[in-house]
């Protein structure tokens, strides 16, 4: 498969077992004489090694470096002590950066390779299901702020996008679940074959199972590059893909980037804004609670943290999609399709509840 | 006159008075919503009130962040801080940077708005002789790190650069002279007529003679549009422009940038690199003479400091021009013309003292 983006284009494999050759694709991809892979010890320590000894093998003279684990330290400090590890190990224009990890390890490191030298190449190695049909395909990089998530960062396109489904068998079940929430988040705004698809194999998928996830991951992916494709610059059609992140940013911000995974602020943002295009008159009854079932079966919670109204509406005046006052607010026509209405964000959070009283639900 | 880019080209005007209607063309050039002014303050002190005027009358409702002046601020702490000020002056993706000032201000304020969610617009009004022929044409931006100058940063390009040579008057004459250094460095590797031309008019250069000043400057910009538009990547004849660099780079990182301006410093490594081509056999005799003379009329120092060679090859060694161990050092091949050489940093610096006795020269 492959992104096309003129003479930025490059190509996504998905398969099983392609680490053990990843170090030819990026010498020729790359054109790089040697390699830095990044990584958090958890997936250096599983993947590390098998990563190293390919690259070695293709000439690219490989350094490992291992940066905290967690999006609480994808922020400038981290890019900082980056530079330092690089001009350390000898980084020149002539360096390629190997992102080995989930989407925290490719956004840092493709915001590092965007800077540093003024852009080096850089190779994305997605090991959560999350970064695999996410933040891997797209250019979008970038760090946190106090203020909000990825309010610094740059447009920086892989040479390569390098996905062995093998690695997601060490990857912990609420990881798979969040990063499938992605998955129906692009099935909900842009394909109801596959929506329906998740909704036959939800339990499989959750399994792991090959055959169920590798079609599943694959269309996921191809729905990303031909949404990027069409719209590099996020102008257009790829503000659909934030679908359900309204909520889901102001959410995070709220916790702090702490307690719940952005998969799962995910979720609870297209229910919530499923139920919005319902009660603005764009989708039809039933929509948002689709959606949620699903979410159910995928084990993601689907309720907003328990805080009131006004603490959400300063949360989301900092989202980067504002314009002026206005934030372009992505709805569901139904499943399958979705267009952005610019609103008002105390029209975004008319659903919410307006104190903190604690709702009376079950597990959600 | 245009920079010819693509999609990312823009145009540079050159008057006098200019910055009394800049703010329309920001407006036009931008389709920004808003406008965020980002000096210095002895810069700001003169033009701010202007350029806000200027803003303001076209709809761009401005703010103005002052930053520290000086080189040794140019740096990460800076530009994080800037982030935290846009946030606070609820600058969005329709918001316009505005660099008013020096080259210091154009690389910060240029990085600044290459990562700040992910790539917003800025004009660079560029206030002293070197940022109007160097850095305000290119799209080069960037901050030092404590390891060397300009090591990261960005490829970004303006929407506009606006030049009014009035902005020149305030300027002191060292900092004239070390702009006209880099006139000299543009002459020196592309355009004997305008080397000629910088002999015939020295002083009346170093006196802000408009008629002098004006044709001299364009051609300058024209030169470096020229080069850059050839080769926006700096894979190619744009390394010409590193004419002087590789030493002036190793001077300030030994001076720690302090005591000598970056033009200054590129005075002594032109003359250097004339002295080392000859050496090579590519210049003929006397050709590093006759810069030298020219950068004396010029009130530019000739010599380097009085650094043992091992310290100088150390500072070159992180150079970022380096591919592996070798430099690609800009030679001269006359007066008018250049072309790079692999050297390793040994014989880069084969011309300079073994030790640090000071020469027994005059004023240099």
């Amino acid at each position: 498969m492959q992104v096309e983006l003129g003479e930025r284009s490059y190509p996504v494999e998905i398969g099983a077992g392609t680490l053990a050759t990843l170090g030819e694709r990026v010498a020729e991809r790359s054109g790089a004489s040697r390699a830095v892979v990044i990584t958090v010890p958890p997936v250096g320590r599983r993947y590390g090694a098998r990563a190293m000894r390919s690259l070695r093998a293709a000439g690219l003279k490989p350094t490992r470096i291992d940066v905290p684990d967690g999006d609480a330290t994808k922020n400038l400090r981290q890019v900082e002590k980056l530079y330092h590890a690089l001009l350390e190990a000898r980084a020149d224009r002539h360096t390629v950066l190997v992102a080995l990890g989930g989407g925290m390890v490719g956004d840092l490191t493709g915001f590092t390779a965007a800077s540093f030298l003024r852009g080096i190449p850089f190779v994305q190695v997605p090991t959560s299901v999350l970064a695999m049909v996410d933040a891997s395909v797209g250019g979008k990089t970038g760090v946190n702020l106090r203020e909000g998530k990825n309010l610094v960062g740059a447009f920086h396109q892989p040479r390569l996008v390098s996905i062995d489904i093998e690695t997601l068998r060490s990857l912990p079940a609420r990881e798979r679940s969040a990063g499938l929430a992605e998955v129906v988040k692009k099935a909900a705004i842009w394909d109801r074959g596959l929506f329906a698809r998740l909704e036959r194999d939800a339990e499989a998928l959750l399994a792991l199972d090959e055959k169920a996830l590798v079609p599943v991951l694959t269309r996921a992916v191809e729905i990303k590059a031909e949404v990027v494709a069409q719209d590099e610059r996020e102008s257009g059609v790829r503000m659909l893909l934030n679908f359900g992140h309204t909520l889901a940013h102001a959410i995070e911000a709220l916790l702090r980037y702490r307690g719940l995974l952005h998969g799962e602020a995910v979720a609870i943002g297209m229910i919530y804004a499923a139920a919005r295009s319902e009660a603005l008159g764009f989708a039809p009854a039933g929509t948002a609670e689709r959606i949620e079932a699903l979410c159910r079966r995928l084990d993601l919670p689907t309720e907003p943290p328990d805080h009131p109204r006004s603490a959400y509406l300063a949360a989301m005046a900092v989202d980067k999609k504002k314009r002026d006052s206005r934030i372009h607010f992505v709805v569901l026509d139904g499943i399958g399709a979705a267009h952005t209405v610019p609103l008002l964000p105390s029209e975004v959070a008319a659903g919410l509840p307006r104190g903190a009283a604690r709702r009376k639900k079950g597990k959600s």
